[in-house]
């Protein structure tokens, strides 16, 4: 019964992520998706690269992948690759969309890639029954300023919004929708009858950029992609697409979720305002969530503390830092064995977090501001 | 059982049109799509305005309509209409295409009305599983000189191709597909699982045009679109989706087809050319065809056919002089009477209509000639 129902703790599709994913959770998500772990092997490659490894790549932030190894045998031959990722603008940003981006920016900085950031004002607007075209519209223009704030290279980065440009992207999208059937996609996003067409399509505007820089450079360019896990669906479809079409299937890499405050694992939610740090939250609203909500592996006494020690596996504060906050391994190191041998309570480990992210959101949101003024650099102009 | 096959003898949608189309097929088509016929006082309300009235109301090519009533109540309270219509870019231009264009052209003239013209150049693509990007692209421009050169009024025509403005199409196209679902368009066009999921999109980009002048002059424009019957379906979901986005259902006035050659009421065929007259044929091609291929309502020996006389109501050649290349409502009355008593022959009646065709086309290639230097003054500028 228990194995049973941990094989139903969790549901990870590009439109809905549900449960808990802790590293087994992680491990089977691998199996089911036929995605690669990355190994010691691969990182020792990238290393050779970047000099240095990201402390994502080091700590299985980013855990998975498909075709690094090609992706590097093309690099290592002069076939150098863009970076594609996205951001759907479904609301305000928060901490856990920054994963990927911090990563993409440091791939970008380091093997000096163009990167096509796609915003899909579509996409959302489609998928929620809610949400409106306008509100799509602002919080498209407010994301993108969380993606410059970053510190992205504004010659090499490349933004494309959806609706803005579907004049260079629809005459693409349906080259490949053209090779999609209703069946794919139902059995790959779990869409019914009731599904809008809008929807159905979709899928076909969100493999564009994958090929639109091979497009436009008229020659075959090798693409990675690094998104969360959920959005591995998409992208098994432009995988299967785009040699149809006469380019390369893209590399992908894949990266877990920050948790949510509230609870270790599971995927943070825009809709529960109290389990999330937004990128405009003030350094009272961080504080304030994380010593309320966040999810603690310490004992519920001190002295028990003391005694016993706290689980930094199932410990939130420590798993953002670990994951995002600290980079410093020597640090985080020293937080965690402190923190298991009961040295560190957890509201010491829980006010060095806030410290923390209360520092990178005001560097964050400073930059935040100057992003006002740099959105027409990014935008991609046709 | 006769009846039972009858009952099965045509079918109608903007995907397929198989059978025969006889007077009384139009009249069960009619009832099944729940469009009104055009009578009498219709006629009469139009021709207040028009003075005089299109042979082509006369004589029932024009046979069916949605919504002109109210239209006309729009337009006597002040409030014009613009006309939409459109062609498939699937292949070269015949003769059956010109009917609704022809018509068209006289309500522009008589009403004065901006007309939008699309060319769905994503939708045939989509939908011919052999149709290359670049044959439609080809096809488009061919189109496009056939509808420049009847005449139509530059400074008050606007072509829309789908992939060339899906810039302005496309943001407008997902608000139309979020409300439209996949059990939709499977009842209404027949799709199935096996359906491309851009053909599955497609009818949200064909109701654009109906409503695009109204968000570019941000108010509400009532909307005429005339068209062969086969397209209304696209049009019964535009008119429900119309009205949930804040704008009028736009009214549609509905043609029968030209029949092809080989047969009286069957559609002309682009897969046949023996059975098609296209807009570049020469003078020879039109004479073989028609003398060759076009079904004769007259008897086998010109002795039987100057006894029992000629039927026109099945004879193809009385029957495209009828829907189109003789407007002199006095010159059809003659043939129709002389071919009926035998006084005129099969041979003569066919001579005719060549002399007619050719007249025609020769004027319309000189027309097509002149519009490859006209196309830019039509393409709508964003």
């Amino acid at each position: 019964m228990e194995k049973e129902k941990k094989e139903k703790s969790f549901e990870v599709t590009p439109y809905e992520v549900k449960g808990v994913l802790d590293d087994a959770e992680y491990e089977r998500l691998m199996k089911e998706f036929g995605i690669n772990p990355i190994n010691k092997q691969l990182l020792d490659r990238i290393k050779k690269h970047t000099k240095e490894l990201h402390f994502m790549l080091n700590r299985g932030v980013f855990f998975a992948h498909r075709d690094m190894d090609w992706l590097l045998n093309e690099y290592e031959k002069g076939n150098k690759f863009f970076l594609y990722t996205g951001r759907a603008p479904s609301g305000e940003t928060h901490i856990g969309h920054l994963v990927p981006w911090v990563f993409t920016k440091w791939l970008q900085d380091k093997f000096g890639c163009e990167l096509w950031f796609q915003f899909p004002d579509d996409e959302k607007f489609m998928f929620k029954q809610n949400l409106s075209y306008e509100e799509v519209q602002k919080y498209t223009y407010e994301n993108m300023l969380d993606v410059i704030a970053l510190g992205f290279n504004p010659k090499k980065t490349h933004f494309i919004l959806d609706t803005k440009h579907a004049g260079l992207l629809y005459p693409e999208a349906i080259k490949v929708a053209k090779k999609i059937t209703f069946s794919t996609v139902k059995a790959v996003f779990g869409f019914t009858n009731d599904t809008n067409i809008g929807s159905i399509f979709y899928t076909s505007m969100q493999t564009v950029p994958a090929f639109l820089p091979s497009v436009l450079a008229k020659k075959n360019i090798p693409c990675l992609i690094p998104l969360g896990v959920d959005q591995d669906p998409h992208f098994r479809i432009t995988r299967d697409i785009l040699p149809k079409l006469g380019y390369y299937k893209p590399a992908i890499i894949h990266s877990k979720f920050l948790s949510g405050l509230k609870l270790y694992g599971g995927k943070m939610s825009t809709s529960d305002s109290d389990s999330t740090i937004w990128t405009t939250d003030t350094p009272e609203q961080v504080k304030k969530k994380i010593m309320k909500h966040a999810f603690s592996g310490g004992q519920s006494t001190i002295e028990e503390h003391r005694k016993k020690g706290g689980n930094p596996d199932i410990d939130v504060a420590y798993q953002w830092l670990y994951f995002f906050f600290e980079p410093d391994d020597k640090k985080i190191k020293k937080i965690h064995d402190d923190y298991k041998s009961g040295k560190m309570l957890s509201g010491e480990l829980k006010a060095y977090l806030v410290e923390k992210i209360n520092a990178f959101l005001k560097e964050h949101q400073k930059n935040r501001e100057l992003a006002k003024k740099q959105i027409d650099k990014f935008i991609f102009k046709v």
